[in-house]
């Protein structure tokens, strides 16, 4: 593991004017998915590793990883220099012609999905699910795209239609997208007594759905391998391999959304690893290269490949695998694997945060349900263990601000508190997060 | 102007066998807009102002600006530098909370567009085109898009609808989008006989078009200041106000797209400066930071970013507001400005581009039309003058073929060559240039 990159830590001065600064600047900047006016004052200087820092100098775990996307820690300093050294030979180049550190891009993530034949580029997740869909549609010829609705696949006009939650009903202007429930076991939709009921209704639901869309129709099952917004819903066994044998059945593809899951958050370079399943396209992002760079992308089979070596693709981007972008994923993928970054999430998972987090459940009844795998865990909140009634805005609002106070940056979605370090976050700094999440959790359970 | 720059050439060693490797990986990469594995195998190593080499040390006067966005040429070294400095402080960050970089941006961004409130980052000009008409649809509560059949706005679910070419055909699954022909005095499709009846003609056109689809279901009025890939067809005096009146009339948005024409192509810093008209919505991409990390945005204007200031604006992106393309966009503007990059678009264009490509015009019957401004320029090339007949595929494949040997990078789309060098291209380069298409059109002209 990375500990030399950890213990070597930088030396950061103060500097609060650069926030004030950064606050007053803040006026000219319309913010994503917020009221104008009321966003978060709260300015990161730099980092390093788990490690934030704020313009005061003060420090904060990033248990977070932002938007669930600095898989690799903030800053790593391999992934800086390959960024730097690109930099200084060529930053940005057309899509159309050969480029060097593309095509190595390239095949360091088809190092990792053995049987796939290309990656097709993006800026990120939202035009990779955008690009796939496309994929689909044209080498099935149908025009329908079943999705779950507990799930996020990004915010451009299909996407955000492909999209469940609600996110999507602001934003409804595209037509051929069909959504369905999902296996989640702790709020069923069917009514089931087991995990294993839940997988078999839910892949019934699905196949209903699917036939009564008329399968013809259905170009793609588009999912996350494990939703991740929606609550790190981590599939029931059985569950994606069942998906697979329904796009078997009716000939149409499988999307599995690994923008999130994808790149180590599970421990393993795919969600999908552990779950016996091929899909047909991947797509990506986030982990890719930690977000350092915009890029995504999708993994595309041969079969798909195929159908566009006879006719002309018709998508793209100006900064479709741009060079600079590329750069970051060679040096991530590069330094996770010879970190041993991924084996550490799932080991962190294993032997820290999931017992970790299930000893907090058991002392405080807020925690409804822990669910997760490697650093992606969500601690879904309650105001009654027997009803599993979920808290409401107040409650979690009290929690950000009890972790926040206490040095510790987290991720709120909903009724919920997601625990997503990096994945080179070490013991100690699990740790510590779990004591504050500890005396977060006493200190709002109290005041109710 | 960046004398000190282009005259600094950086020695570039020649290194076959890595052109041979960026060839062979490329079997791993899935190409936009593309039939796969007939992809270009010109590779570029690297690049300096106007002028880029292949992998053999050859050098080449890019005269297509990659995808029409190098405008500050190949890797100023301004720009290299602030990536750098960025990358070694905070290459990534949420977009939920406040950043020095983004606000830096976004404040320079706004000091070339008085009158307007913010900046919403996106990844690039597609989802900017996405999330201004996510905002046009909130504000006034319509749904439809009135855009030109000759436009590009990008390639994701609602950019690509509201694209008016052959591109949006295959990709057509959102609802809400109509389509106007715009003005075009070479190719008319209202039978007018002179650029102001055009003009007339072209805004009545858009009138009946908007009163025939109910003006209060038009949500905006989406239109390229100067329609890009399309043909660079600016817009007759008087068309880009008049669209205003009817926006004016009718309730619903202006949204100039200006990702391709933005930021020094026109030799303005928004093509529409020379059109005396005001947008509600300017997108852009490219020419912000010339594509050296991905970004694009929207500039809103103090009314609708006010009518987010009482609700959630329901769109957003992990990558919004990137410090590192931030970085590069606040180094980018700065240098535009401080070495006159702006300024010397506008004289090459008046003083060295515009006369000698219309020179050659005069010379090649090929030419049947020349039309732009600055350094955005067009060819318009026929079979014959008197019916202005488009050439044919083989014609363009020619020209391609003989500039890319005389070392001139060309951009041609449909039966055009277009004529767009980065913003900082030298007195010197456009001469040599102007004498490479002569001699091009001199060959292949004589081979019809």
């Amino acid at each position: 593991m990375s500990e030399t990159v950890l213990n070597d830590h930088v030396e950061h001065a103060s500097d609060p004017a650069a926030g004030d600064r950064a606050r007053a600047l803040d006026a000219h900047v319309f913010h994503s998915w917020s009221v104008q006016g009321q966003t978060n004052p709260f300015a990161i200087a730099g980092g390093l590793g788990t490690t934030v820092w704020d313009h005061d100098g003060r420090e904060y775990l990033d248990f977070s990883s932002q938007l669930v996307n600095t898989n690799i820690g903030h800053q790593h300093p391999k992934v800086v220099a390959g960024i730097k050294a690109q930099a200084d030979i060529l930053t940005t180049v057309a899509p159309a012609t050969t480029n060097l550190v593309r095509g190595e891009a390239a095949a360091a993530i088809l190092a990792h999905a053995p049987g796939f034949q290309s990656v097709f580029f993006t800026n990120g997740g939202a035009d990779a699910n955008e690009n796939a869909i496309r994929m689909a549609r044209l080498h099935t010829g149908r025009d329908k795209v079943v999705s779950h609705y507990r799930s996020y696949h990004g915010n451009t006009g299909a996407a955000v239609v492909a999209t469940g939650d609600w996110r999507r009903v602001p934003n409804e202007y595209a037509r051929g997208h069909v959504h369905a429930f999902g296996p989640f076991p702790y709020r069923s939709e069917f009514w089931s007594q087991s995990v294993e009921q839940e997988c078999e209704r839910a892949l019934q639901h699905m196949r209903r759905v699917i036939e009564a869309e008329g399968p013809e129709s259905v170009a793609a099952i588009l999912v996350e391998s494990i939703p991740g917004t929606a609550g790190v819903i981590v599939p029931p066994p059985g569950y994606l391999a069942g998906l697979r044998e329904l796009a078997d059945r009716f000939g149409c593809m499988l999307i599995l959304d690994e923008v999130m899951a994808g790149f180590g958050r599970t421990g393993a370079w795919f969600a999908h690893d552990d779950h016996d399943v091929r899909a047909d396209l991947i797509t990506f992002a986030k982990g890719v290269n930690s977000g350092y760079v915009p890029i995504g992308g999708v993994i595309v089979s041969p079969e798909i490949h195929e159908t566009f070596s006879g006719r002309v693709f018709p998508g793209g981007l100006t900064y479709s695998g741009h060079p600079l972008a590329a750069a970051s994923v060679v040096a991530t993928l590069d330094a996770m694997a010879s970190e041993g970054i991924v084996d550490n999430a799932r080991r962190i998972g294993a032997d820290v945060l999931g017992p970790g987090l299930a000893e907090l459940a058991a002392k405080h009844p807020l925690i409804g349900e822990v669910r997760g795998v490697g650093v992606f865990w969500a601690l879904d909140l309650v105001t009654d263990p027997g009803t599993r009634e979920p808290v409401g805005a107040p409650v979690i609002g009290a929690l950000k601000g009890a972790l926040l106070q206490r040095g510790l940056l987290p991720f709120a979605a909903d009724n919920r508190i997601h625990v997503v370090p990096p994945c080179v976050v070490t013991d100690d700094e699990a740790q510590q997060a779990l004591a504050i999440y500890d005396e977060a959790f006493a200190e709002v359970g109290a005041s109710l």
